[in-house]
């Protein structure tokens, strides 16, 4: 019998995404025997279980959301709050992530985000949508922002993700860049610049250096991107004296996850003129984020509902990493750990 | 007597506009009479006729909107569709504009409105205004755009800002760039690469091509640039047999003048589903654009309204050198022209 695998939400291939096919192939050559959720909404909790409870299942590939027999779980995000990994662990199930085949996706959002927040790019489309543009009184500052030419860009957590959208930004004429890795004011080795970011930087004399502390980032930072996984450490890590410390004319960024901003104290930085905007792909609180929120209704900040990760090609990506997660785990040959999270 | 000029907006140096910081002081120090118009609101005609026929005015500082004594006329802008120059010609009077000043903002904008309209900026901030946030069914596909990743550029009008705004793409991982100079088909001369284009290209492994055609840049851009100025022969350049022959994965971009575009081909080349979308900073019939025009109803075209020079530093920049024109313009001593057009 061929390991049986189950897969909560369709991943069509016929729609370009490559792991729907991986799957479909490995099914049709009888190497697993899938058992699909056919629907395009969230997986039915009773059938799951009750999937589960028939035995036999040894994989569970699931997005956003497992009898004994279990041996993997392969999530198709790279964030996992979702999973309880402890569970996983005392169980001895082994667990993947796909966090790589949304580096680019996201790093253009972060990119996006920073000229969007600074252009005032939300102001403007909601001047049009509203039918004020015929009335609008053009002046020389209207609905002017800040340039990046010559501007210092912090990027708070220069892993993989950070470092790339301090790359789409070299070019817009930056002069410095300040960053932090997991320890405030070590140097990025070039062993771990993953997109060759440091000879581009150097080759455009863009000043590369570590933020010494947090409180140097927040002061020296015309433009302040979070990148950083959420961890005990950075939850409301910018927090109402954070923003006290920044430039009235900085932006902030954050395509990282909602709760590393204290969004009461950002919005009371950006209503009282302590800072001049933000740009957020990710909040606390999402995706029940009225149209009423406050932050929905403050036109210096803009908010995206979590599309860092979504083109097509990032999204087949993930689903190939999650096919091939799941195939390895319940040990069907010649398939590899895309990327296995050690627990 | 000092020269009068006559200023058709206020350029308050308060708010860091550099040109109004040069009159001021060129007044100041009795160089100039000038005479300014105070309200925030375009120049009353009647007021300007009024000013000129007391006569003596040599020089005239006009945006976006002139006796016999008037020697200069300088647009702080850098088209001039509002300037009727064969009048200035016949009367032998010399015209300034600032071209140059604002090449950084709109290469931004360009860069941006490429991600936004690529990446469903426009819907994804109207799913979040609208309060459609917390119903939105997740699936794999949601939201989906392209990526940049691999991709060609095709930039139509490769002057200054052409070059600048591929510049700023260089970084997002594109392959190939194809670009159309005044004559199609002819190479960027290096002595005419003003930022260091072709040489960073060429660092980054992006293969730089000028288009054979225009019908090869409609068939092989992925993201199709326009920023080329407005002439009898760019006018309606991208119709809808241009469009019947680009990728239906393409999108367009529009920074540089409305009528480039035919705005009724567009719209319905992106409801057949022959485009994937647009994003334009201009189009044709602006400002009265209202809130139930065709295009801003359509969800994939992102539509702003015309802020490619909206920085403080590149309207600072356009005012010096509209101060600087207007000055050198009515022969003050010790100030050049920053731009002079020959009529």
């Amino acid at each position: 019998m061929p390991p049986k695998v189950i897969l909560t939400r369709p991943l069509p291939a016929s729609r370009g995404l490559e792991g729907g096919a991986i799957l479909d192939k490995a099914e049709k050559d009888g190497l697993i025997e899938l058992v699909r959720w056919e629907e395009d909404s969230p997986v039915d909790r009773q059938w799951l279980l009750e999937e589960l409870r028939k035995g036999g299942t040894e994989g569970l590939l699931c997005m956003h959301n497992a009898g004994s027999s279990l041996k993997v779980v392969s999530t198709m995000s790279a964030g996992f709050d979702h999973v309880d990994t402890s569970a996983l662990k005392k169980r001895e199930i082994r667990f993947g992530s796909t966090p790589d085949a949304l580096t680019d996706a996201t790093a253009d959002i972060g990119a996006m985000l920073t000229l969007m927040a600074s252009r005032r790019a939300g102001e403007g489309i909601r001047a049009v949508l509203d039918g004020k543009w015929p009335s609008m009184p053009w002046n020389p500052l209207l609905l002017c922002g800040q340039g990046l030419t010559k501007s210092t860009v912090g990027i708070l957590g220069f892993g993989k993700i950070g470092q790339l959208t301090l790359k789409r930004l070299l070019s817009f004429g930056i002069s410095r860049c300040l960053y932090s890795t997991s320890r405030i004011g070590e140097p990025l080795s070039p062993s771990r610049d993953f997109f060759q970011t440091l000879p581009l930087a150097s080759y455009l004399g863009v000043e590369m250096r570590p933020a010494e502390s947090y409180d140097q980032l927040a002061r020296e930072s015309d433009f302040l991107i979070v990148c950083c996984p959420l961890t005990p450490e950075t939850k409301g890590l910018l927090d109402a004296s954070f923003f006290e410390k920044m430039k009235s004319t900085a932006y902030v960024v954050n395509t990282a996850r909602g709760p590393i901003i204290d969004s009461d104290a950002l919005l009371a930085a950006v209503q009282s003129g302590k800072l001049a905007g933000a740009g957020l792909d990710v909040v606390t609180g999402e995706p029940n984020i009225p149209a009423d929120h406050p932050l929905v209704n403050e036109k210096r900040i803009v908010l995206l509902p979590h599309i860092g990760s979504a083109t097509v090609q990032a999204r087949s990506g993930m689903s190939r990493d999650a096919a091939l997660n799941v195939l390895a785990g319940v040990g069907v040959e010649g398939y590899e750990w895309a990327n296995e999270v050690k627990l």
